[in-house]
């Protein structure tokens, strides 16, 4: 059978990073593209750059999507506008791209309780597109961007099997790996691998700013341009996501916040089992110990 | 005047990764390298890929330098082999290149009190390039390595301002950034840019695998699998040094104890901020604070 969302249009809501990038492919790949944006400069430059076939600031162009992706940030999708909500198509497919989904799931099956779930129950797919630039807004959409990257779905129980699988055909068509699992199992795994480096970067540059204060002498007298003509690429890696948007590092924690406390007691715990070998001299055990570190790294590109 | 890497043959000892580096550029730039290492099959290596103009086990190849880099791991800097030190020609400038700088100052002092020292005085120049890739061994030495990277210096009040202009010479002659400071103050600051993120790092890596093996459920089973397959470039960049060689990780820990045990501190004092603020719900500061890291990070750059 021919996937959703090439038999009806495709609504997108939000055109920065994500739902513009999603436009571009999906335009490319033939979809009718219906986007709804908050300001009209927003649609302007969107039409310029192709990101949809049609734009507008008025929630009525959703009207006969059957499938709807909301392309939202995290505080809006769990404080969302009262007119998209009501201006979503009865029946329609609404999945979400938010990168944690526990508080996403609860607040969406809440909201589309009244909604027509259709025989198979809730048409609601939470979803989580793991791709991304360091750029945001109107002009940071690219395409490809979600080529070989993970696309998961956190199904419940009772997700209509049909939602999940237009879905699934939609982020397949532009490329992506689709990934089924739990919505607390995905909160967990992002604390860990997305939202604790963030803190550990961060933690990081703020150390060697404090440390760097304490360092006098030499050619160059301040310490901190000392620390700072010293750095290397490595540094450099080591705090790119540290250093990144804090109003999305600071959503990002707020929504997972249990899952991230969980997540920085484990950092906290390994940190201190390699402090503790430094301060005690035990070079067999710490060499090992980052023997470990070494081995478990290649897993995870 | 024409530099003494010039007007006299260049002492290179050892050709791993920073050796066989210099070794080509030097070599390039027209200079007699004469290059010390501990076994024949390197010196064989060595020769085919044109490291040093001439290549020996015996340190009696080292007669005749006017100026020697011992390009040694720390641990066989702080315990030379006596016939290198021996064979070191009297009078000859000599410089190393490990990336912790006091202790490597202090047992060369001791080292080479006996050696003819000039009107000068002592003609040891601790220093260190900081260039490095990911490999090691005689095949790691590449053209170009310290082209635009700092060569830190750490002259002492004795150290002979002559001895100092030479080894300068040198490294600029290859691309380097000449840079001097304290051997104090530059410990400290490598141990907050370079040597806390590898224990950051690998504290991240044992961190996942711990919180991982506890996440459950989903169409992937192990919560393990599960963080792999969502880990990100982000991931990825945040754990490179932390999943890098554990040797040098733990000699770098062994050799800057007292100052990386001071930026540990730094950087627990700043993780446990962060933290406090998720734990207390103090959005609004934790906006703040990771806005302060963004701004610190292009510093870095």
């Amino acid at each position: 059978m021919t996937p959703l969302w090439q038999r009806e249009p495709v609504g997108v809501v939000g055109l920065g990073l994500i739902g513009g990038s999603l436009g571009l492919d999906l335009v490319a790949a033939g979809a009718r593209v219906r986007a709804l944006v908050h300001r009209p400069t927003t649609a302007a430059r969107a039409r310029e750059r192709g990101l949809a076939t049609e734009v507008s600031t008025d929630p009525a162009v959703l009207d006969g999507c059957g499938l709807v992706v909301l392309a939202l940030p995290l505080d809006r999708l769990l404080d969302p506008d009262p007119a998209l909500v009501a201006a979503l198509p009865d029946g329609a497919v609404i999945t979400d791209v938010g990168s944690v989904k526990g508080p996403v799931l609860r607040r969406w099956r809440e909201l589309l309780a009244g909604a027509g779930g259709g025989p198979g129950g809730c048409r609601f797919v939470a979803s989580h597109p793991m791709a991304g630039t360091a750029r945001a807004g109107v002009e940071a959409g690219e395409p490809g961007l979600f080529r070989g990257r993970p696309w998961v779905a956190t199904p419940e129980a009772g997700t209509d099997p049909a939602a999940l699988q237009a879905v699934r055909e939609l982020a397949e068509a532009i490329g992506a790996r689709w990934l089924c699992c739990g919505a607390e199992a995905h909160d967990r795994a992002v604390a860990l691998i997305s939202h604790l480096p963030v803190l550990v970067g961060a933690a990081l540059l703020q150390a060697v700013e404090a440390g760097g204060g304490e360092i006098g002498g030499g050619e160059i007298d301040a310490g901190a341009d000392l620390v700072r003509a010293l750095a290397s690429s490595g540094f450099a890696d080591t705090t790119r996501v540290g250093g990144g948007n804090p109003e999305l590092g600071m959503l990002m924690a707020r929504t997972n916040r249990p899952a991230l406390l969980e997540a920085l007691d484990h950092y906290r715990q390994s940190l201190a089992g390699l402090e503790a070998m430094v301060a005690g001299e035990e070079w067999s055990a710490l060499r090992q110990s980052l023997e470990r570190s070494q081995a478990l790294r290649p897993d995870f590109l």
